[in-house]
């Protein structure tokens, strides 16, 4: 990877962004300590009384789906109101769209409001994007590849750079009249039997966001890094209780070289 | 233990049973990561517009009723009808029953619905027995040896496999005309230090309850288990911020294999 | 450190008070294991159906109002009256004073209510003290030197140990025409990059003040521990995930001996 991506890294850390986490209750404390790491400030502020003034001070926002209650939901309008009028980007984390209604109903109420970043698995992406176009939930076994085609959908829909994490990640922008996908080779299977590694991977694209100008180069960015010390942590611990405290040691020992130089870029020519 | 034990632990691997978890807002994090260590798949939905659809996909349910609110608790009463229409097994775990009014009532609401288990500490479970025959709360001293006729009453009027925590595990069934109760010689006191531990015990029973077919043996099974990481973790871990890292971490690694010759059970004749 | 404090350490670890914290989602985790490791039994009974009559048979309460909802502000004045009721000391956390009005017009609200002790950084104590006053919010980048006169006025306006958690701890004392203020020379930077180390530290003051008699030497007593636990991670771990790890053992394994020649308080002469 290039130096954008590194620089993007230490700029994480000089920065040190606040970022403001309306996240569901499993892994409220896995985000923070994932923001902590990295070198960005973390506020789970989000309640409808808060988290609109919030949203004008934080320098990012990140809305994750997951537990969704009356109130939380009442606080994410709130807090994506606020973000758009002070211009702090916000992250949506779709959790579990398609495969429940209720959510699904309420992240399509929200895709208008100009997210800068959508994150999510293959499945939560292409629900998401046939939702939208009044289609069906889907079945959780689809892979990145086949995400290919919903990604570039809802990023021409929303403006929003949008991220799919999988056995490697999709990262695709529609600006203007020009697409770009790349496919970033990183990580481990490992970071999958830990909570929360994909939900604080929102919060921490929600950081790149605050401390780099390009949104591309700063998605890009926070994947690699939360990939790169997946394949840390992995090169010494084989269990996942020892695998996720090793994570979080990697997240904040790893500079932009190392991160840069550990994810291989995979353009994807036929887009 | 004999092998059935053992083929359970394969069985919650290779099936990777989805678990709903509607369970108090402290302990999610390390309950989900229980499961996962554990191969099955954690889904912590649990507001009243999703429990209920959600209940009929998921393969097991947990209902733990520690840190109860009104919505909280109208969720878990969707969870557990939409378990029952889909024949879903579901467990009760019934934190604080007796020392707290509020939840005591809850629980006994739901005690007629059912459940396939239901897993506490020896207090819980005596006075859940007794309140539900118009009894009082109970000092949280009870040993487990004298929860044995509350867990056999409770089974009785339930249906369920009781399971009662302690320094030895009491697991308790009572079927048509014949009853069984075991102890279960296993586990470290270690765990107690850890918050979750027992919390995550439940959703560990409704993993095993998922995937193997015999519920008396799949609680037994899940609790042998959990006892068994319990035992390798202390093994060389002597304060509890290590324990909790390799606990986790033998809860992966252990095979059906070793949790079978880790922990002695030992029937109880006079039942 | 004189005897005092060592002997109200182990006074933790023999009474292992019940500590009733009503807190924000995002730190329960590490609270409880933070009480456990120290010896105290936590509780985090919060609802406004149980809070009050739980609050009466707790050894010592935690407000901390971080994360607030309508709910839980129920939950916590019904708390603070049964903790009144009953004689039980609760400890206010007031995060995010000053910074978010509708949390401060709370804390204030509750402040009259007799707290044992007010535990937060030098900008929220800062900002209550002034709020009261019918000052307004404060920038975070106060130091702790500089929120001395606000802890002293705070101290003194509601008879509460004041403490300011920073570079080095401030808790000062405000008694009949007595005033006392140290500063507290402990702890480690590097419990700054692990969420909940400050919040929990509110819950440890609670379990202190519940085992030992004398509330300044409590506050002052719980602010060594976690600071000597601090300071031993730190001399082994230098990446927050390890660190974290470390410290939970450490709050477990040091005993008052250690604690008391591990900090260095300096009397504050000028007050």
């Amino acid at each position: 990877m290039d130096s954008a991506y590194s620089r993007a890294r230490e700029a994480v850390r000089s920065n040190a962004p606040l970022i403001q986490c309306l996240t569901n209750s499993v892994v409220m404390d896995v985000t923070a300590n994932v923001l902590l790491a990295a070198g960005a400030s973390p506020a789970m502020c989000d309640t409808p009384e808060e988290a609109g003034a919030f949203a004008q001070v934080a320098q990012g926002v990140l809305i994750n789906a997951g537990t969704p209650s009356q109130e939380s939901y009442a606080g994410m309008r709130a807090a994506i109101a606020g973000a758009n009028s002070a211009g702090t980007p916000w992250v949506l984390d779709p959790v579990g769209a398609g495969a429940l209604a209720y959510r699904t109903e309420f992240m399509l109420s929200i895709l208008g409001e100009k997210p800068a970043a959508i994150r999510g698995n293959a499945s939560e992406i292409i629900a998401l994007s046939r939702a939208g176009a009044g289609g069906r939930g889907v079945d959780s076994t689809d892979g990145v590849d086949a995400a290919l085609p919903a990604a570039l959908a809802l990023a021409r829909r929303t403006g929003a750079v949008v991220a799919v994490s999988g056995e490697r990640d999709l990262i695709v922008r529609v600006q203007g009249g020009s697409e770009r996908a790349v496919y970033l080779h990183s990580g481990d299977p490992m970071l999958q039997l830990v909570i929360g590694t994909g939900c604080s991977l929102g919060a921490l694209v929600a950081a790149y966001l605050a401390a780099w100008q390009d949104p591309f180069e700063a998605v890009l960015a926070a994947h690699a890094h939360m990939g790169a010390a997946g394949q840390v942590a992995a090169s010494t611990c084989h269990a996942p209780g020892s695998f996720a405290v090793a994570w979080i040691d990697a997240l904040y020992e790893l500079d932009g070289q190392a991160i840069a130089s550990s994810g291989r870029i995979e353009e994807i020519a036929q887009v």
